[in-house]
Formats: structure tokens, sequence, C-alpha cells
């Protein structure tokens, strides 16, 4: 199902849905982030998806990392709350949503790199690569925050 | 509306809904915090209530406290996700929710403690009181985190 981001978009639809949502922050040894290039936008993402009944928000994370990458994955920390209401995700289904995503760091436990059928390609990108990929302004302040560093949790 | 909480408990109603909350903890000078007594099940809890559209989950928890209980706050950090699936929350028109609450902690920028037709009574509770008051074991858990201070969010 194709989406649409808008983002501050005088033109974005109003919203009638918010759905919690994880992204995991996936790295190998050397610095660099695991990215999948979208199928459902042609954009590239860090690998995360809804949160579902019967499990928790870190649960739901380490279950789409695998779904989406292959890999097994377990959560060291948040990176961030993304709540912001002006960011909006329409779907052909006329589902609207306002944005409602945590960003969990998370070390590589084990698994094989594969990716499924939402993805074009995984690849793994280190933060100078980032400017030479397609990458929503949303998802790359996600990716951002990660690189940064941070103390404390992005509490937006 | 009253509200029925379940935890880890065999006989909980299957969820239909997930909807994010906020619930602040909010300091006077000495120490306490702010609890409210509250109206739908007779127990003491944090103030906070469920995010809408249009704002951001810090935005929620800002205005959920003013209205509950007359106070200006800012938030000054996150003490935890709290997303545990065996915590069910029934209300009497059919909605049976599975949690989803992020609690924030909340610095007193002004107003005038005022509660709201929601609560019984508001107090500023010590830590040593706490065992006094009737508090549901999930909600205890989240005003135990923010006493024990933690340098990391609880990520439940």
């Amino acid at each position: 199902m194709a989406r649409t981001d808008y983002y501050d978009d005088p033109d974005a639809p109003v919203p009638n849905s918010i759905v919690p949502a994880a992204v995991g922050c996936v790295t190998d040894g050397e610095g660099r982030i695991l990215l999948e290039h979208r199928v459902d936008n042609d954009l590239w993402a860090l690998p995360g998806g809804t949160h579902d009944f019967g499990e928790s928000i870190v649960e739901t994370v380490v279950r789409e990392v695998k779904e989406e990458t292959g890999l097994d994955v377990e959560v060291t920390g948040l990176v961030g709350l993304y709540t912001d209401p002006r960011h909006i995700i329409a779907y052909t289904d006329g589902e609207v949503r306002q944005q409602f995503t945590l960003s969990f760091r998370c070390r590589v436990l084990g698994g094989e790199l594969q990716k499924d059928s939402e993805s074009l390609e995984l690849r793994w990108v280190a933060r100078d690569e980032l400017d030479g990929l397609r990458i929503h302004p949303s998802m790359r302040k996600r990716i951002d925050h990660f690189f940064e560093n941070r103390a404390e949790p992005y509490l937006g």
C-alpha cells in the first residue's frame, strides 16, 4: 500500500488515526546504520512498523526488525519520541495517521541479513553517506539523533 | 465513566484498542509528588490522560496536568514507557485498552492547585507516604520509577 508523508504542509489531509509505531537504529561494529529502501514510497528508512496487541513496544521493534531485515536484535536504549502533529502519513486506503513513533537503539544478536517484500534493498550506511540517499526529512531527523548519541532521549 | 484495571490477570477481557496516553510526575520543592484521588476507580494516581490529534505527547501531558491540577508545568525528562500488554483497562462503554503510557518528569512553572471533576482530592505525597494510599500496582510502579531517579528511562 503506497504512503505519502507530509511535514508541516498546509495541504496535508486531516488525520483520522494515531497508531503507535517503533523503528530500530541497528548498527554493525563499524558505526554504520541499517537502512531499507522502501517499496511503498521509494525512500530510504529505518526498519520498523506498528505496535500490535499482545506485545510491548520494545517487542514491536524486535519483531519488525526481524521481519524486515532477518536480524535478531535487542534494544539497548531509546533514541527519541517522534509525535509531532505536523507529520502526517496518508495511505491509499483512506487512513491518515498523525505520527507517533518511538525510535530505539538496537544491538545485533544474530540472524542473517535478508530483506522482505517491503523493501527493494537493505544497506549498512555510514553517517557521511546519508546525504547521497533519498530520505524523508522526518526520518533523517531520527537517524541524525541516533548518530548524535544523545545522553537523553529526544522528546518531540 | 468507570474503569477497571487488570494486571497479568487470566480473567482480563481481550483488548480492542491501544490509545497513547501520558502521565506527569510533578514535584514541589520538597521531593513530594502530586497525586489525585480518582473518581472513576477510587484509587490514587498520577495526573494524565490520552493523546489528542493536533498535539505532541509532551503537549498532552502539559494539557492534562493543567486540566486536572490547575498547574502549569514543563516537561524535563522521560521517566519511562509503560506498554506491558498484560495491563488491560476496561471501560464501561465496552472499550478495552491495552496500556500504552509514557510517564514524564515535570517542573511547576505556575498556576494554582485546583482539582477538576475527575478527582476527589489532590495531594502532595512524600515517598514514605505512598504505602498508606490505595494505588494500583501498575501506577505504583511508575511512581517508584520516578523516585528512583533513573539515569535512563524505563523501557517496559
